[in-house]
C-alpha cells in the first residue's frame, strides 16, 4: 500500500512541480536547476572548480536591472558536484538561467526533479548459506563498503551494531533507508520480528559489509540535486557498490541523475545497482533502464503471512494475515449478510459490534480494509486471492483473505444457523509455499523506455514482503481508525527491498573477486538467473494470472548467488564501450557529455552491439 | 481492575444464592449441602465409606411419599471425601436433609458456598539470588511438591516446560491458575514480558519444585464443594504445599471448607498457604482467616510501569502506564478543554479525532479509561496519582498517568499555544521506585471475622502487578472497545499473587528444613519478616495515604525468604495445640468434630493462648 500511495502522491507532486516550473517561468520566479560544466575548459586562474562555479554564478547576479535586489540575495548554490557530475545545483530564475547558458564551459542544465523510491527469509530462499557457495567465499562480504543512497538510517538499530560508521549521520524519518541498508548489509539479530510475522534471525544479505549511507530523502521529498550530492559523496568516499532504491520516470539518459551519476561510479569500477520501480504490471514503465547499471525487479519469496480461520463446524482454512497483533477471536457470531457483502461501509458494518463478518473481495482489499477498521466490528473474512492485496496490503483489523474456493463451505455453514460462530488465529508464518519465485504485480517491466535497446530489467530479487530494519520514529502499523504502532523491523514490499538484495550480492561477488569490473558482477549474476521457480517450472508472474514470466518482467530470472560466484562465461564491458553506444543514439556533443563529462571519449566507433548478457530484438 | 469486578460480581451471585437458598427451602427444590460424618461410627458391614454413604442416601430417597419421584431421580452425590474431611457433598431437598440429620454418623452439614478468588522482578525484590540464602540452600525447591487449588493449568505454557506433571489436567479457561501456579513454581523462561512491559526472565520463587494442579474452580464459578474434593486429592497425593488463593467471606470456621480441610493439610504436615482477599482497605474484611493456616496480604514492589510524556517545550514528565503497544504519538496536538476535562463522555470527547486530551483524575481512572476507549480520540494524560488505579488499572487506550503535581505546568503549556504538541512513550519498566514495598490498597484487613483472637493477615508478599504465565485463550488486554489480546504471560494483581510467593518460600523452606512442621515454616516466615521499606521506614499503606501500615493490614511485615531460612527461635504448634484453642470457642462438639474429623481429641486443656508468632489485643 506504501508503494501505491508514494506512487500516486509522487504523481501529484510532479504534476504540481511542472505546473510550477511553467509557472516560475512566466512570473520570472526561481526554481532549483542542474548544471552540467566542462571542467576541462576551468581557466587556470581558479585554484578549485568551486571558485570558478562561483565566480561565474556572480556574474549572474550581477547581470543587470532585470534581476531584482530580491532575486540576487536568494539565488544560491545547493551543490558543488565533482565526481559523479561536473557542475552544480543552483536556484536560478529563467533570466539568469539564459544567462549562465552563455557562460564558457557550460554543457547542459535542467530543473531538479522530484524523484520516487520505490523490503528476512529471503537470504534462505536465495540458498545463501554458511557451508558452500558465495557466503563463506567472499567472507559474508568483509571489507566491501556498500554506499546506500536514500533516507539515511536509524543507526541505533542492531542491525547497524558494531559497524564502524564512523560520525552518525542524519537520522531516518521515513523508514526505507533503514530497511533497504539493514536488507543490503545488516548485522545479524536475533529474536526479531514484524508484530510477530516472519519471527527471526534478521540480517543483511552481505552482513559483513560496511554501510555508508547518503541521505539524500527529506521530509520535503527527493530531489534529483540532493541525489547527486549523495553520489558525488559516495563516489569520492570510495564504496564498492552503491545501492539506490528510487528512480526518475520519463527522463531520458542526459537528463537522468541516476544515469549520469552511475556512468562516473562505473568509470570507477563502483557496481551501481537500482530498483525498477513499482509501476508494473504495465509493460514500458520501468525506470533506472540505463545500459551501464544493473536494475533489479521484485519477486515473491516462498514464504506466507498466514491468518487460519475455524469455523463452529470444525472446517479449518489457513489464509493470508498480516494483523499485528495477537487478536483473540474464539467462537465469535459468523456474520453472513447480503447487504453487508461489499463491506462497503463502515456504517452498515458498524450495526454489528461483536462478530465476524464474511466479504466479499472485489479486486485490492484496501477500501474495505478502511471501511472495517474504522468500524465496530471485530473482524472479517474475506474471499479473495488479489495478488497485489497479498503482496502489499497492511492489515489494520483482525481480518483473513481467504481463497474464493472456501467461499462456498463458508458460506453455507454461516447460513445453517444464527448461531454459527468462528475463531480466528493470527500472526502465523509458513515457509515453503508455491510457486515462488514469482514476478511481482507492481514490479514495473521493460522495455525501458529511457534506452529500449538493452532488455531491462537485468533480473530480479526478493522484493515483496521483505523483513528489515525500521527506524522506530516512523509508523510500521495501524489498528482502527487511528492507533500508529512503531517498531524496530518492518515488512514492506517493492523494487526498493529487490534493489538491495542485489546490491548485497553484488558486495559478496566484489569480496569474491575484487578483480570482477561492475559489468563482470552484473554479468555474472544474469547468465547464472534462474528462469525456474521451486515447483521446476517456468517463473510465472503474479500481474498476468500467473501466466509465465516474460524477460520484460524478470530479466534474465531470480538471482542466484551462489552459482553468481562460478559464471563461467562473462559479458565486460568497459566506459568506451558504454560511449561507442551513447555514440549510436541521436544525442548531441552536449548530451553525451553531460553523461561522460569529459571529451576525451572517442566517438569514433559508435555501436548499438555492446556486450550485454541479455538482448532484445523488436520484430 | 480485574479483581474489583470480581469482588463485585460475587457479591451479587452470593446474595443470589442465598436468595435462591432460601426460595429453595419454602419451594422443596434442592440445593447442594456439604456434609461431614464421623468415620469412626462406620458399621463394619461397610467395605469402604462410599458404600456407607450410598446406602445412607439411598435410604434418604427412600424416605417417603413426601419425595416425589423427579427429586429422587436426581438427588445424587457430587463427591465423597476422605482426606480433608470425611463425608460428601450432595443436592438434597430440604427434608431429604432433615431425614439425613438423623442418620447415625451425622455431624454436620451446610449449603455449597460460592468461592471468590483472589501476580517476576517480586524475586529480586524479595533478595532471593544464585549464590546466598534460600535459593541455594533449597537447591529451588527440587522434589517438593506444591498442590496449587485453582483454575486449572495451561500444561503448554513454556513455565510449566520439563515439568513432569504426570497426566495433563482439564485446561485453564480462566488463566488465574496457570498464573499463581508459575509464580509458586514456574521454570525459568527467558524473553518473556506483557506487551513489552516487565521484559526478563520468568520464573516462579521455587523454579525445581513441582507443581501439582486441582481444578476446583470452572466456567461457572467456584464452588466449595469442589475446592474440598481438591484438597481432598491434594491430601491423598501427598503435596508438601497447599497453595489455595482464593476464600469464602462471613463463615464461621466450622462451616467454611478452606478452614476445615486445611486442618487435614496441618495434621500431614502440610503447609497451608492462602490469601487474604481484595476486600481492603476497610477493616475486617479479611478472609482465610484461620489459626492452623497461613494467610497472606499483598505488598507492592519497587517496580513502575511507565509511560513518558514530553511537552512541545521540552518538559518530560515520567508518568505510569499500562497500555500494551508501541503506540507512535510524536507531535501530536495537545488538546485542554474545560469541558472535556472529566473525560467522562465518549461523544464530547470523540468531536477530537487526532491529539491528546487532558484529563482530571478522581478517584479510579477506571471510567475515564472507558470513555476514552470508546471514543475516537487519540489518546489522553490523565492527572491523577490514584493508588489503587495504579495497583490494578487496565489501560485499553494510549494513556500515561502523571501525578497532579505536574498540573499546572501540563496545563498552562497547553493553554500557551493552539499549536501545543506533544510526545508519548509507552512500554517503559522502571526498576527500584521508592517506597517500596507499600501495603496494597486492596489487600483485605484483619481482625479476622472468623476468629479475632489471632492477628491475621500473618505476612504479606507481593501481589501488585505482578508477571506470570497465562493461558493464551483467556484475553490478557483489551484495545479500544472491542479488539481483545492473548498473551502467554500477564501483569495481574491481588492477593491471589502474593499467596503463591508465600507458597514458593515455604516450598524451599520445606526443601530446606523437611522436618519442619507447618507452625514451624509459618513461624520462621512471621519473625523474619521486614516492617521497613526500601527508604528504611516503617512499610506505609497505600490505602490510608502513605501513613503507616498497621499489623492489620501486613501482618508481621513483608515475606523474607533469605532470613527465614535460619530464624533463631520457632513458635511451633502441633494439632492438639490448635484443638485446645478451639475447645476455648463457643463452639459445640458437632461443630468442633466438623473441623478435627475426630473425637479422638481432647477438650480437656481449652486454651485460647496459642503458642503464634504475633499476638492481637483487644483494649
Amino acid at each position: 500500500m506504501d508503494v501505491r500511495i508514494v506512487t500516486s502522491s509522487y504523481s501529484l507532486l510532479y504534476a504540481w512541480l511542472l505546473f510550477t516550473l511553467l509557472l516560475g517561468h512566466t512570473l520570472g520566479e526561481r526554481s532549483t536547476y542542474i548544471v552540467h560544466m566542462d571542467k576541462s575548459v576551468m581557466p587556470e586562474t581558479f585554484a578549485s572548480h568551486q571558485d570558478w562555479y562561483s565566480a561565474i554564478l556572480s556574474s549572474l547576479t550581477d547581470a543587470g536591472p532585470t534581476v531584482s535586489a530580491v532575486v540576487r540575495s536568494v539565488s544560491r548554490v545547493l551543490y558543488s558536484y565533482d565526481n559523479a557530475i561536473h557542475g552544480f545545483s543552483v536556484v536560478l530564475s529563467l533570466d539568469e538561467l539564459q544567462t549562465l547558458q552563455q557562460s564558457h564551459g557550460f554543457i547542459s542544465a535542467y530543473p531538479d526533479r522530484i524523484v520516487k523510491h520505490d523490503t528476512t527469509h529471503t537470504l534462505e530462499f536465495l540458498s545463501l548459506n554458511n557451508v558452500t557457495g558465495l557466503w563463506p567465499a567472499s567472507h559474508y562480504g568483509e571489507d566491501v563498503i556498500v554506499g546506500v543512497i536514500d533516507t539515511g538510517v536509524w543507526p541505533e538499530s542492531d542491525s547497524f551494531k558494531d559497524d564502524g560508521m564512523g560520525e552518525i549521520p542524519a537520522r531516518d524519518t521515513e523508514g526505507h533507508g533503514t530497511h533497504t541498508s539493514s536488507t543490503a548489509a545488516g548485522n545479524y539479530v536475533e529474536g526479531v520480528s514484524f508484530f510477530g510475522y516472519a519471527e527471526g534471525t534478521a540480517r543483511g544479505v552481505a552482513p559483513r559489509a560496511r554501510v555508508a549511507m547518503y541521505k539524500v530523502l527529506w521530509d520535503e521529498g527527493g530531489y534529483a540535486s540532493d541525489i547527486l550530492a549523495g553520489i558525488d559523496q559516495a563516489i569520492a568516499d570510495g564504496v564498492d557498490v552503491i545501492s539506490i532504491s528510487m528512480g526518475l520516470d520519463g527522463v531520458t539518459l542526459y537528463q537522468d541523475p541516476i544515469a549520469i551519476a552511475s556512468f562516473a561510479a562505473m568509470e570507477k569500477g563502483i557496481l551501481f545497482s537500482s530498483s525498477a520501480g513499482n509501476d508494473g504490471p504495465e509493460l514500458g514503465t520501468l525506470h533506472n533502464g540505463v545500459p551501464w547499471l544493473l536494475t533489479s525487479g521484485a519477486s515473491t519469496i516462498d514464504r506466507l503471512f498466514a491468518g487460519t480461520v475455524t469455523l463452529g463446524n470444525g472446517l479449518t482454512i489457513v489464509g493470508y494475515s498480516l494483523f499485528p497483533q495477537s487478536a483473540l477471536i474464539e467462537n465469535m457470531p459468523l456474520i453472513y449478510n447480503e447487504t453487508l457483502l461489499a463491506c462497503d461501509s463502515s456504517a452498515l458494518l458498524s450495526e454489528n459490534t461483536y462478530g465476524i463478518v464474511i466479504c466479499k473481495g472485489n479486486g485490492s482489499i484496501f477500501r474495505q480494509m478502511r471501511q472495517i477498521s474504522v468500524s465496530k466490528i471485530s473482524g472479517a473474512i474475506i474471499l479473495s486471492n488479489d495478488s497485489f492485496s497479498i503482496d502489499v496490503a497492511h492489515f489494520s483489523s483482525p481480518v483473513v483473505m481467504i481463497d474464493p474456493s472456501h467461499a462456498s463451505a463458508v458460506i453455507n455453514y454461516a447460513k445453517s444457523s444464527p448461531s454459527s460462530t468462528v475463531s480466528m488465529i493470527f500472526q502465523q508464518t509458513l515457509l515453503g509455499t508455491k510457486p515462488a519465485p514469482a514476478v511481482a504485480v507492481y514490479t514495473s517491466r521493460g522495455p525501458s523506455p529511457s534506452y529500449p535497446g538493452i532488455l531491462k530489467p537485468d533480473l530480479m530479487a526478493p522484493g515483496s514482503r521483505v523483513l528489515a530494519a525500521w527506524a522506530p520514529n516512523v509508523p510500521a502499523a495501524k489498528i482502527g481508525s487511528g492507533l500508529l504502532l512503531s517498531s524496530d523491523y518492518n515488512i514492506i514490499s517493492g523494487t526498493s527491498m529487490a534493489c538491495p538484495h542485489s546490491s548485497g550480492v553484488a558486495a559478496l561477488l566484489k569480496a569474491a573477486h575484487p578483480e570482477w569490473s561492475p559489468a563482470a558482477i552484473r554479468s555474472a549474476m544474469m547468465t547464472t538467473a534462474d528462469p525456474w521457480d521451486n515447483t521446476l517450472n517456468p517463473i510465472r508472474d503474479n500481474g498476468y494470472d500467473l501466466k509465465p514470466a516474460t524477460p520484460l518482467a524478470m530479466g534474465s530470472g531470480q538471482v542466484n548467488p551462489n552459482r553468481a560466484l562460478d559464471p563461467g562465461l562473462i559479458y565486460d564491458a568497459a566506459a568506451q564501450d558504454y560511449v561507442n553506444l551513447l555514440c549510436s543514439m541521436n544525442y548531441t556533443r552536449e548530451q553525451i557529455i553531460t553523461i561522460t563529462r569529459s571529451s576525451n571519449y572517442s566517438c569514433s566507433n559508435p555501436s548499438s552491439d555492446l556486450n550485454y548478457p541479455s538482448f532484445i530484438s523488436f520484430l
